[in-house]
């Protein structure tokens, strides 16, 4: 009767067990940083006797051509060896013999994953980094670009003060700065090797672990071999990097999606970064933005993936951590991907800045003027708040804007609301250009973060 | 100087944009969904008067034609084509010519994309319920093996109370059991046929919605087109239900991590479900439960990137939906092999009865049972927890047990410690017996409990 | 030199600890669930013969009096008395004796808080059944009042196809059913009774568990005490519900703050659900949209809390499980919150059909229902789509809508295009009205609907 | 009949909107910083002559007095006065008169909030600092009290090496080091003063931002207004740190909760660290260790909450952000709760080497060893590993160890296999000395490393 005493197991018993252990379709990205780990091993080796010259030479040569074969798409990965390392150390033995079997001496995967593991997220931080780079220089030059082109601030979508188009431009810049910076402290912070920590007590080979390090661009060697092979806090530091940097960019797309709308219609994307309908002949839908919004809920799936991976696990390597590469691989993809597509799309974008202003001219933006503009006479704000709310209440009801509100209506409700300057206070430009502290709109505060930025970027 | 005025983008951006925009390397997994649904709606634009006779077999018969060439590995999947839709559509136009045009008529890729993914999730819930119960009987048959293996049961992993093995497994059983009920209301809830929304808001036609939702196997058609295009709590239901199953067979996984090590040494998995090193020629890890945890975190993670990606999301149909399809696939495959793979290791498990059984002598598992001996002679409970906390201290000074303690240190702690049944109340098997109430450990209750779990599961 | 050696260790060492070891100030929330569980437990004792007839009452007497004091503000909560059980009981212990040490007998807090929690789901399941409820009738009663409101249906957030506001807010409702319909099977699926699986291995006295279960309205005990002290899937369900049911607020609130736009203009909310600025007079932010939008955040959280909190947890209770309670408690009261002030905001709304009729006329939406006149005189869906796509190029570069395009430009695209009936197919009205199927926008689909949903919900 | 014509709304509608509206019970924690910020902007306001140095003194004095109140726990908290920003106000101007009305000139709460959060965050970033610095002491002072212990280094939680109880102990302190430097670079990120911004786009006032900035302790004020009150990345980065952090204090306390089964019986935490059980008297519980356990559970959720509340937000400031602040107190007060418990913990442990040295004579834990010793006679790598396997395999039908084999069996299994050295090959202690390399477990390295810990956390 029971499905213990064998032979009734169903066939997807076996099967699952297999496709459970074998990982080399995921791992097999990770062959460039495997071969070059296993140089620097070989030649680690060598210093500290335990392979001839001769023999760390062979290695080394195996291994670059076993490099090449995978470089030319002649490897063929072969899912019984289960992982990347073994299909690339099996090949090795092909391809030398025996000598290939004393590349393994003095290590073990669980200190070979991780090398390989920091090798690549390294190389694709780095990646990112030029990536964030060109998003940022296509913003920039929007923002130059539109220097001249004013728009509304909004605030919880609604109009709020007038504003200049590359202030806002320019603030999506800022986010990507720290994103920058955000990124090269994960990367210095996982920049020490793991190698020589073997399985998780280190090896008893008088092993050069500093010169292994030093070739592979390393700052160090790790200091403590448990550590060395069971902490992935680089990967939950990468992707948390990565999980805010996506969120900043969910941000734009937000605003692209919106502002594409007809009734906005601040932004015209190009059709390249456009999508039809299979049903509708007329559609034009800004597909480039959606898809980015989506890509970032992915990659905050993926990071929290990797928390919950790491928690509660006993040290030292744990099979779990298998598990940790999907996420990974998969967060980068969609995070360069997204930077790209993004700079593309705000490259060619076409601003609208007739509507822009038009915009300006409907929602009285410039209370807040006319509140300081009471400030100014010696009202106190809290009270200037309060007229003007007043007089936003009188002219919605009069259906007309501030600025076209009669004088008498303006000195019933405060005797300072009248005199020459009181016409500046609500215009829309003269707003903008009074805001000219640190950090404000006006065209010389823009002008000189484009210039800083420029340089930042290498514009 | 702008990378907006053309000619400049790096290539990285157009790629990112076929690539953000390309999905059949996905979605071609609904490819037999995707003819399914099409079939049927062709039979459905016959039945409208929209298709003659002729054209509806036409296409149906084109259709199974490109079913075949998938189906045989014989199709060649274009991204350029951009997903699994078009790239089927388009074969069928090749083959039947401009007939094959008339098949999207009444029809969009919001709906379409919709119901292929309800009959997909459908389908791959069947096979989850399948393997639940495969798991299931597996652990039921072990049960029923191990009925007289003793074990002590643990609260925070420390031996609280003297039970039974089959008492513990049959708790992983009940877990199963609400999971396949949980996942069964996720399928007839999602048991419901977009099609004939079309993108958004319904269709001209006049479409038999109720036979294409039955020939299609759905309970009914979907009551508001917008709601059939843009909802998809189906996902978020179904995936939720993955989460917790995945949730429980990773505390399984992590009973059977800890039963393994050799401190506990209460299971050995079958050499097949485990793995060894390539640096310590000794080992014999439990990979098999150390994967399950790890699919299990990231199911989590998947379900969370669908919640993430639907919030705020407009009505109807948006883009960023392309996203669900990775999360959504990847959950199904790492439930199904995990259930499988757990369905083999303990399948196949080696139970140690004689480490279980010596583990019941040491940890004072029997002091509540002398608590409720004195609460039978008519102490208060609280008082005799009192005093049996008192007579552990003192046994653990004597660094002996309970059972062992001498007889004027029981009666001088409470008068009533002693007498004929005082051995029966510090013996373990004893113990469990009494503990005979629905649900409890002993022998009759765990009978009866297999063999309710035996008739529901078809043992 | 050593902190481990006494007296050196910081006071926030012990603070700390007592800190994590108290949970009075969350788990009080349960006390008349903790009241009413006693009360059903001391009755079970009397029937198993272990409490006199008199002892019973005593017991039940006191847990009132208790109870009577913390409703009227009267009990203070001690936080060296932990939790919430040991707060009761031992209030009860002050005010009966020694009598209320008896009460524990046969119990632990294993099997009292698991009993504690599932009431307190129960009802709070309950509740929210009610708000989903409130919601939808506030929701059909604007769909009946705005049955004569055209709106276009938007895909991507761009205008696709002419609808009717009923339409779209009987969408919404849509989801709310499903929503309801899978918390009252998580309240189903819950509704069992731990008692009487004490600490992890049941109880040796004869417990009439049937009977506990009845009175505490139960379905029936659960079936194995591991199972029912150590399972918290019945958190898990609960909270993915309340998660999908607040994606779904999400989308709502998403779009009430869209519409709430100046640029869109489709919404009012009343100034009750509106707030203002601190430093502009003139704004009106829908902030109670973009609060729930807050809140849906949060509720993710929680339940990500509760999966992590929950996996690979070894059987039986530990103590990471006192956590569950304030993602549990907070889960509940935001999505209340969320309900009743959605309800409130959309009761109260003032929707803008004049301006959702203007944007009709904007945006080619007939687009579709040219291509489907195409079809009826016989054109291939595809090919009427490609006709359609380039008539709409012709009319964007006259800037003109289809509708005003001369009949020249017209039948030069195709011959078909002209006839009495053209007109129809372009009048967004008509367009509605032929959607006639089920699940459209036309009156008569609508008004089944809402009549449906008013048998539905009891309006 | 219509919910939406007055009248029938239920009660809960009103209050769910103050409810949701209201956030004074919760960002009232920000009292200090919010009257801090206060005063360094009313000195901003004299030096940029929009306030007179009378009028600045009378605003600073009376925010003094404000502050006192709180500090004595006499201020009254409204919550009809909303948040804590009103709070304050509104009672300055009740204790200085309508003078209070002019400190909000320039300002907006979106400035004065970023503000507020930015400086609540650095200064528990620095608490969380001492406590991590508090952790690894008492880690550290451990390890050199335990520098004689021997204890197995494990994976997969296998026995696998012989390791130092002092070089587990240092791995975990390796994990605090990233801890703080990653949480001290999000504290340099965060280090700008947003106040100035106003509510999105500056003032017009001539503020003078350094000179603020300054005064707060900020590197420099925001380099843009838009970005300023819209970004909360700085709230992501740090959460994410605290998630790391706690994923980590829960695989230590994943080792402790192991380590303290009687299966293991390596740690024994002192009574002040551990509690019981209602219902069983023998019952000793690594609560601590559980509890920490769930907290990384709540916090990894909140980071996730954070994280999914900023996805897809528009700038600038939109009122989802007023959630924020519960997932962030609740992520630092747990954090530093479960800092200070472990320290605890640790710091009080009893650790038994007894059982720990007697653990490395089961389990062929020197079977990498004897690979080696034929590596250095010559044998490749992979060979060795293959001839150990099979020694092992021998062992272990004996029921014996490795060092116990007969000298026959070992030399047929390899000819190299006798001589003097062997038995050093495979004994523990000297397995441990023989990995001296950096990281390693010998004395030396240990030493060492706990040398330079010192220095660092001054010890």
């Amino acid at each position: 009767m029971s499905v213990a005493r064998g032979g009734r197991l169903p066939t997807a018993v076996d099967q699952a067990m297999q496709k459970l252990n074998t990982s080399v379709h995921v791992d097999c990205a990770l062959w460039r940083e495997d071969i070059q780990g296993s140089i620097a091993h070989a030649h680690g080796l060598v210093r500290a006797g335990v392979l001839s010259a001769d023999e760390g030479k062979g290695i080394v040569d195996g291994l670059r051509l076993v490099g090449q074969e995978i470089e030319r798409g002649e490897f063929v990965w072969e899912p019984d060896k289960e992982d990347v390392h073994m299909n690339i150390e099996s090949r090795l033995v092909q391809l030398i013999g025996p000598l290939g079997g004393k590349l393994h001496t003095a290590r073990s995967r669980n200190d070979q994953i991780a090398t390989d593991l920091r090798l690549w997220v390294r190389t694709h931080l780095d990646q990112v980094q030029q990536a964030i780079a060109t998003l940022a220089r296509a913003i920039v030059a929007q923002a130059e670009n539109q220097i001249d082109t004013m728009v509304p601030a909004y605030t919880h979508l609604q109009r709020a003060q007038p504003s200049r188009l590359s202030h806002h431009l320019m603030a999506w810049q800022e986010l990507l700065i720290r994103d920058g910076s955000r990124l090269a402290d994960a990367r210095r912070r996982l920049n020490e090797c793991p190698l020589g920590a073997g399985a998780v007590a280190g090896s008893g080979f008088p092993l050069d672990r500093e010169g292994v390090a030093q070739e592979l661009e390393f700052d160090r060697p790790m200091q403590n071999s448990i550590d060395a092979t069971a902490s992935r806090d680089f990967l939950m530091e990468a992707l948390s990097g990565l999980a805010i940097l996506m969120v900043h960019l969910s941000r734009i797309s937000e605003e692209i999606v919106i502002w594409s709308t007809r009734e906005f219609g601040f932004i015209e994307l190009s059709d390249a970064f456009s999508t039809s309908s299979s049903m509708m002949p007329q559609k034009k839908n800004p597909d480039v933005a959606e898809l980015v919004r989506g890509k970032a809920a992915l990659v905050i799936g993926h990071v929290t993936s990797v928390y919950i991976l790491e928690k509660s696990l006993c040290f030292g390597y744990g099979r779990d951590l298998q598990e940790d590469k999907r996420p990974t691989f998969d967060a980068f993809d969609a995070t360069l991907t997204s930077l790209y597509a993004l700079s593309g799309a705000i490259a060619t974008a076409k601003f609208r800045g007739d509507r822009m202003r038009a915009a300006l001219d409907d929602g009285h933006l410039c209370a807040t003027d006319l509140a300081d503009f009471l400030v100014q006479k010696g009202v106190a704000f809290r009270e200037a708040h309060h007229i003007v709310g007043g007089l936003v209440r009188e002219a919605e009801q009069r259906t007309c804007q501030l600025s076209e509100l009669p004088t008498d209506v303006l000195v019933s409700a405060h005797a300072a609301l009248q005199g020459s300057d009181l016409a500046s206070a609500l215009d829309p430009e003269a707003a903008v250009e009074r805001r000219c502290i640190v950090g404000g709109p006006a065209r010389l505060q823009v002008e000189q973060a484009i210039a800083l930025a420029r340089r930042n970027w290498g514009v």
